[in-house]
């Protein structure tokens, strides 16, 4: 293929967080399981807000937060997903497009807004997802820009694309797409819950040959092959899919790369703050790193760096320049 | 009097943040003076939007950030200030709500939307903000509650009230108010070009015994009596105000009290990320100790402890529970 002229395009349901602080009792008491993303409707989404506390909104949406760290990362990149002409569209839009990714995306006029996840964080740091996809329902083949597609390295495609009832339709285009032209099709398998809803669907992807490289935490993968196992399901997955990475908190992440195995530590990190967002700019280090052509060890340790920024902090998007900040660890870049 | 039922309703701008780091050349670009407050017209507003970097929503307001303060102390307070009835409104309502502050302001209907503050963040941490007032513009004396002001300890008033047309009414009638019923009046002097600006007036209400408490920092207290020479300025301010405290940043604080001085070092802070609130949130930790009728030197350390806080991550309210953050330093409240 020629050299494309565009890293990544990430497809992803467009949302706003609303972070807030909470305690454990309060997950226990709304009965919502630690760690996980929920979708709710949009009377559910308004008990919610009123019952949790005070927020901080930032742009988010998993497939949208490893588009902005390889942005960050000085790399060419787009997003396709759905957000409504209204105030969190504005603010959706504007975040991605200040970090120079193109986002062409029409909005959606009227019906019942930009997407927000309601992001409750514990004093541990991780974070318990509660989402009303509203415009990101919409979300379908059409919005689909073929040229776009096929000039760029790679596409990158969210497992929470299942969800919404178009935007698998959209994201078998664009996969399709990618592969005519040479491009790679990546998939994060996004959330264990998600995985329980459309495992036979994951694993066909995999099977098929569709897939080029899959992102997994430990309770994705284990999810995936319905084993408590991680060894078991992570050679489970290196044997069905050609390129794997699988993350495994502070325990860093083992990479499949067609047979040959490579651990990479995770970077320390002083104070977990947050969590939301680690996995997405995990993606976001290793997949700039490989467009790069870094060594596997060096996509693994880039990743562990941008996942290190992004739990420091609340919020699911960098909020240093990881450009600067992969420069100063010794990255050439 | 008889005990308070509130220990402080806070009068103020209502204002969402839109906080983005951005670098000293994009200060220098736009001619914003580092460090001041400037007012924006709807226009600017967006223009500057547009060219600025990816933001944080974030409930701010000058006065709104030392209530909620106040609140997160355990403290009972309200806060007087508006909205529009729009997605902005709404996020500032739930964040001050959530943290258990009365507020009943009407929202306004129609007209350019909830005011929003563009908070530029340097790699100093040091915060430039670009305010456009929105509904805050309307805050009037109808807003304020005569029973409700009657009843709190303290009645706490931004200098920024004076660039809204009517809001200074708003502030003279709760001053009369709060001071028929033997409460407090408290103000800050906000920043150091409000100052500039209504210098003559800030004079007249310290000199007319209307203020029973002023805050300042080292800038805006040199700007009040036009003098680069902070002892001087002091001097002058403490013989005018019968209890002021100026704020000198890592130098600490100095309290002025009917003659006595009492200096309170500043608390040591790991890495500066954000200034935004720091002022305010100094504010919320003296007023809730003073309400608690602890020594001028505690009053000082618990602001210090408030500032701390906020100044550690991005954005103006307190991420932490100030409660059981004072708790853990030892205050007993």
């Amino acid at each position: 293929m020629p050299e494309p002229s565009c890293d990544v395009i990430g497809i992803g349901n467009a949302i706003v967080d609303v972070i807030a602080r909470t305690d454990e009792a309060f997950l226990v008491d709304h009965g919502l399981a630690k760690g996980s993303m929920h979708l709710i409707d949009a009377p559910a989404a308004e008990q919610l807000y009123t019952q949790m506390g005070p927020g901080i909104e930032s742009s988010g949406g998993s497939a949208a937060n490893t588009i902005a760290g390889i942005a960050s990362l000085g790399g060419t990149a787009g997003f396709v997903g759905k957000v409504a002409d209204d105030a969190l569209g504005t603010v959706f839009a504007h975040d991605i497009r200040a970090l120079g990714v193109t986002f062409d995306s029409t909005p959606l006029n009227g019906g019942s807004g930009t997407g927000r996840c309601l992001v409750l964080v514990t004093p541990d740091g991780e974070r318990t997802m509660n989402t009303f996809l509203g415009a990101a329902q919409e979300l379908g083949p059409d919005d689909i820009d073929e040229a776009g597609i096929a000039a760029a390295g790679a596409v990158y495609l969210e497992g929470y694309l299942w969800d919404p009832p178009e935007a698998k339709a959209a994201f078998r285009k664009a996969a399709d797409i990618a592969q005519s032209a040479g491009g790679d099709v990546v998939l994060t398998l996004s959330d264990s819950f998600c995985v329980e809803r459309y495992r036979d669907e994951f694993l066909d992807l995999l099977r098929s040959g569709r897939v080029d490289l899959v992102f997994a935490n430990e309770h994705e993968v284990r999810a995936l092959y319905e084993t408590a196992d991680l060894e078991t399901a992570m050679a489970a997955l290196a044997g069905e899919a050609r390129h794997a990475v699988v993350t495994r908190g502070p325990q860093g992440c083992s990479i499949f790369n067609e047979g040959a195995r490579v651990d990479v530590p995770a970077e320390p990190v002083k104070r977990v703050v947050d969590l939301t967002g680690a996995g997405d700019l995990f993606a976001a280090g290793f997949l700039f790193a490989r467009a790069r052509g870094l060594s596997l060890q060096d996509c693994g340790r880039l990743a562990a760096l941008c996942a290190a920024e992004v739990i420091g902090h609340v919020g699911a998007r960098p909020q240093a320049n990881l450009r600067e900040r992969a420069q100063a660890a010794g990255f050439d870049i």
